[in-house]
């Protein structure tokens, strides 16, 4: 968990230099990134708060994903995560959303995807979306670890490049 | 954190015992609720997902808490984890919901409200609200331990009570 909270320092550190702000959209990893954000003493500067969208209703009503999209291409699938992301912005005035959204395991992997396949996306206000697709290895909490981690970098990695 | 994830496998069996599912809620626990919930395999069945409201926007634009009572009583009050709950099972078909708002330190603490200030509220739907104030001993980290911990057990306690 030690590497999480770094990432999270790194990014603590980038939204307050940036006088920016974040949600994040969570499936598999089930809040796992708002806790470790909100771990650090102050973080109500930077983070405004997140959505867990654990059922698939969820993702419909509170974000507004096209529960027709999550029917054709299934939850962890690049437009649900864009569509998160975008639902996320939309609903909040943040400058930052991060969206996943993957099988954590030990159930419901398929052999399209398998256990360890995750969905992740970030998206900047007035942006494009940047939406990566992961295969983990390990258990359900080494994936969710996994996942947690690469959200928090990919979104570091956008408020480095400015 | 083994205690929470032995009150989130007593909350998982009851919530599947009784056909039910649950909500929450979460301020100043960032998410800790759900993320541990969502530490057991096959917890799709019976959580549906959650708020983090960690700004008051997002109390008020997502769950819909009424921004002068915010203003009026503060966000760490009874009439605000009522609203928080009101509105995660209105925004939901969930059974149960929980909301929590505390101030977890270091700062932010009033002589009113020092820190470890810690409201939680539980809601069946068709119920009562039942709502509590605590006062938790220690630092941050074992604030928002203590608040989730309690919140979960709250809800075993009206699960178990039925």
């Amino acid at each position: 968990m030690t590497q999480l909270i770094e990432q999270a320092e790194k990014l603590a550190n980038l939204l307050t230099a940036n006088h920016q702000t974040m949600v994040t959209a969570e499936s598999c990893t089930g809040g796992l990134v708002a806790t470790t954000l909100t771990e650090l003493a102050g973080s109500s500067a930077w983070f405004l708060g997140a959505w867990v969208t654990y059922a698939n209703e969820a993702k419909s009503g509170w974000l507004g994903v096209d529960a027709n999209v999550i029917k054709s291409d299934g939850a962890v699938s690049q437009p649900v995560v864009a569509q998160m992301c975008a639902g996320a912005l939309a609903n909040s005035d943040a400058d930052w959303a991060i969206a996943i959204s993957g099988v954590a395991g030990p159930g419901g992997g398929t052999a399209e995807k398998p256990v360890g396949t995750v969905w992740i996306a970030v998206l900047g206000r007035g942006k494009e979306v940047i939406a990566e697709k992961f295969l983990f290895a390990g258990d359900r909490a080494k994936v969710r670890q996994q996942a947690a981690l690469q959200a928090m970098t990919m979104l570091v990695a956008q408020l480095s490049n400015k």
